[in-house]
């Protein structure tokens, strides 16, 4: 199978490897700047270009991570491909696609990746949509081979679970980063809370979350709670975090 | 070494289990409720007392693991013992104990314990202070028999300790069941988000939180960010979550 790759941020360098390791054939990696298409085609052995004229049309798949705004003017520039074009995004609806006549489809990754950090693809739900039954088996079996964590999913509940996912990664790795703050204002080194943080996530691995909240706001423990918002009087937007979560455990349980 | 377990509860539990397992003998186990106390002796093989003055004199440890607005009372009805108390509470000040004769300090787990959930001790950092440099230097080779993680931490600063840990775990776990709650609402599994919950809490065991940030807030993606509030329109808790954290990715970067 040959790969055309358009982007090469993180996403795209994770699907490039994970392809590779998979014996994919990586033919080209696009980015509009030149010297980061040549860093990932470099370690996967592919042609850099940052031109999207210059894309083959002869490829079996082209994998689109690039920023959302951008997709439109990729999708234009691959118009004459024959191959399989799939979109990566969590937030852009398949719809972009259909003014198009191109096999089309998306492989949206629900996972966080950074470049620096190997990551096992194992364990990278990835969510397919396609345009039509008979694409979307063929993609099946692309998504199959980097992952067994395989799900059918339309644009409406990609959305939902972009929204989600802002939740439990992105609004959970603020509050890390909200706790290292705290300590270090105190001279406390964030080494001693880390394996809280990781427990806390091996807790939900087999149970859901609402089953095992702990802390003093589900024990309306309103003693600790006055305690902490004193700690805080002179962080008044770490006080509002704190009451609007605790408020919200409260009405929750 | 002989010890009694004050409380049946979950750090009661998993601290009897750590010393059983390092072959020190708990003789007795204390729950205001008897049948509590009798479930935790019967797996550690210590006597099951629901009154505390029943409680052996002659132990070398005691060990209070009661609800703090319970531990004042605790600490008065162990005022003739000789052996060592200690409080394992992280909101608590050792100031409790000022009015005792005891040998009396603090041993704060900072984890989250579930009684039905194994936990690894070697992974639980024990936070450690006492009433002088004898009793801090007897209760560090007690800390060390069940944890490499030994802290010598004052009662500000566990304060402080106690506050993040909120931030890191309590708040963590909700936004967990937030997500879940978004999920559900919409025929989705939460199964599909479990592996994203994982790798966010492995990113940052080896970095710090503020340099793995990412999502719509710190790329500031409004599109999505007006998107995402589109969706939480019926939900306006959610939404005012949704709005706090965002604001404060943003300040922070």
């Amino acid at each position: 199978m040959k790969i055309v790759c358009i982007g090469s941020g993180n996403v795209a360098t994770h699907f490039a490897n994970a392809f590779k390791a998979n014996a994919a054939e990586l033919i080209q990696v696009w980015s509009k700047n030149q010297d980061h298409a040549a860093e990932l085609a470099g370690v996967t052995g592919a042609q850099p270009i940052s031109d999207l004229k210059e894309i083959d049309p002869e490829a079996d798949l082209y994998l689109i991570a690039v920023k959302d705004d951008a997709i439109p003017e990729v999708i234009t520039a691959l118009a004459n491909v024959k191959g399989m074009v799939v979109h990566t995004s969590g937030a852009t609806d398949i719809g972009v696609f259909s003014e198009t006549g191109m096999n089309f489809g998306v492989l949206y990754p629900l996972q966080t990746f950074s470049k620096q950090k190997a990551l096992d693809f194992n364990q990278v739900p990835l969510c397919i949509e396609a345009k039509d039954q008979e694409t979307l088996d063929a993609l099946k079996s692309i998504a199959r081979m980097l992952s067994p964590l395989v799900y059918e999913v339309n644009s409406e509940k990609r959305r939902i679970l972009h929204l989600s996912a802002v939740f439990a990664c992105n609004f959970v790795n603020h509050l890390y980063a909200l706790s290292n703050e705290i300590l270090q204002k105190n001279d406390l080194d964030f080494e001693i809370l880390r394996p809280l943080i990781m427990e806390t996530a091996v807790k939900v691995q087999d149970a859901f979350p609402a089953d095992v909240q702990t802390g003093p706001a589900i024990r309306n423990d309103e003693q600790t709670i006055i305690k902490h918002k004193e700690l805080l009087k002179d962080r008044p937007e770490l006080k509002d975090i704190y009451e609007t979560l605790s408020k919200s455990i409260k009405k929750t349980h």
